[in-house]
């Protein structure tokens, strides 16, 4: 299980006039596609289309789009504009993931504020080098979040998880699944559940996989099977990833999620939340002001390949939903497990600069 | 909404020499074709294969199947052993839903005791008329179930329901969406959710179409949509049918009922089943005794011509499960309302000798 990953999520290929390179998750279990994107539009479409997804990748992959969006010859005095411009359009990708703007914040701010004068190509050198990082300590948090997360499995116990919060979620390693790591990694035998995660099965398609591909015992069930899972006693703990979590811990993340925790506490199963300091927004004051995605319903009509539901029926996709910190029984952090999730205990482990 | 309904789930086309019509439903919602069953295998895997289902909908095609099974050169001293033969065989073709077992000791019951000698064309003409009867009650029922249940949906109301308990379950009218048919027509205005219902998407398939088609107003979800729909209160009730109902009220349906009856409680919204009195299973004194198929996996990783999961994975596939008796607020027959859900309650209702 110590091996390396079997893919590589997302990666900055050459030096400053390179490009980004993305596993194409759309097309995962059965392909394993690499895509390289060359322009801001590119980067853009691939956010929008899911090709990479996962709030923290989602973070990498807008970082890395702004690097690829100023390698037009950019005149010293339009830099500030097009940067702002680069950064804006990328924003538009998509809404509920906080570490899409995050990411673009910290990297329009890391020019804040420049000497005036200083060449195009030394800030765009400055842009990447800021991407790079931005990954680098992605991948470094994850894993800091399995070592923290990884006493709550205990030895043969059933680990329910939703989506996908892997390594394809992230730079690597993931957020929930990478408490699973690290307890496989430290000798225990457990079992995972994954909800396959309708409409576009990430479950199935992406978390199954990785489990698999990375050694971990998984069982692929239908989202709808979650609640005869636990009845029959298969489940000790359910971890989840979040896209947003606000100041008092109400937590967006892939519709289903709140379904999900409500059926974990009619069992009295504990529901862990896995995210890094970057899911944090604590500009809001609770999760009614995450904004949530509503998406094409042909992704619920048409997902396969084959229509699946008459022609013109009226279809409601909403792309995530918001656990209430009152079901939620930890957010395990690269600082350690928040325990219980309250406004205080959120707060002191940010401390009063936010996030 | 009084207009006939646009298909005929299964009937009988000829004389005593006749065979069964259904409607694919696996082929629906995109192409309408009636498959003719003249063999008792043929019938057997249109049970087996989900090509006519529905608990009431599947008893039919087995008395039906009965029927076309005794047509074969049947000598006089074969007959019983024949009709033992073929009940017994039809048997194996689905375990859970309970009017399966019930059309088929019904139509042996029908020819015990019959007077030596009769001969066998009398007997299958015996056998003919006790299908034809268990149709013609089962759209009857369906009709007084609606009937029973329509006043609990209010004006402009959501009704949420999961998987098909509608006409196409049935020989006509259905059981849960029987209710809303007889609510339509009595002028209410309100609104379905129906659940997808994975892995084989009888709501998408075959509800939402069936609700379209009656004019009925429909909203597709995904399943594991159901919570947030509850939470942004647009849904007041549920309705589900049931696959097998034992003394206590414990009642099987399809996978994921249990589910969406834990949310409706978190949500305060009442749950309600509809289904007949040969649906009830009094033999069984709780639903752990109910026996619950398990499928194919490949209904779940290959569902719709696309592979969805990685190859290899596990997979667990229950077809149902159980919701307990203290989750439903009430379920709804042909002879009204059973509220409270109680072993003296179902007893009162059906009586001391049974459903």
């Amino acid at each position: 299980m110590t091996q390396n990953p079997p893919f590589r999520t997302i990666e900055w290929v050459g030096d400053i006039d390179g490009f980004v390179r993305l596993i194409d998750q759309t097309l995962l279990p059965t392909t394993v596609q690499y895509r390289d994107c060359r322009t801001v539009e590119e980067v853009w479409e691939a956010i929008r289309s899911l090709r990479v997804r996962g709030a923290p990748a989602i973070g990498v992959a807008a970082a890395m789009g702004v690097v690829v969006g100023m390698q037009k010859n950019v005149p010293l005095g339009g830099f500030a504009s097009r940067l702002q411009e680069v950064c804006d359009y990328l924003r538009t990708s998509r809404p509920t993931a906080v570490n899409l703007f995050w990411a673009l914040e910290r990297m329009q701010a890391h020019l804040q504020p420049h000497p005036e004068g200083v060449k195009p190509e030394r800030l765009r050198k400055l842009l990447l080098e800021e991407s790079l990082r931005i990954e680098t300590e992605d991948r470094a948090m994850c894993r800091a979040i399995g070592l923290a997360g990884k006493d709550l499995i205990g030895e043969g116990q059933g680990v329910l998880t939703h989506c996908n919060a892997g390594g394809l979620a992230t730079a690597d390693y993931g957020t929930a699944l990478a408490v699973m790591f690290a307890a496989a990694e430290s000798g225990k035998r457990f079992h995972v559940f994954a909800d396959e995660t309708r409409p576009l099965l990430q479950g199935a398609r992406l978390t199954a996989w990785e489990l698999h591909e990375r050694g971990i015992d998984v069982t692929l069930i239908c989202d709808n099977m979650a609640a005869q899972v636990m009845k029959e006693g298969r489940v000790q703990l359910v971890i989840v990833g979040a896209d947003r979590i606000a100041a008092n811990g109400d937590t967006a993340n892939k519709i289903g999620t709140y379904g999900v925790a409500l059926l974990a506490r009619a069992h009295g199963i504990p529901f862990y939340v896995a995210a890094p300091s970057s899911t944090f927004d604590l500009s809001l004051s609770s999760g009614d002001q995450i904004p949530i995605e509503n998406r094409d319903g042909r992704e619920i009509t048409h997902a396969f390949g084959r229509q699946t539901a008459p022609e013109g029926v009226k279809v409601y996709n909403p792309a995530f939903d918001v656990t209430p910190a009152e079901l939620i029984a930890g957010i395990i952090t690269e600082k350690g497990i928040i325990r219980p999730v309250t406004n205080e205990s959120i707060r002191s482990k940010w401390g009063e600069s936010g996030a």
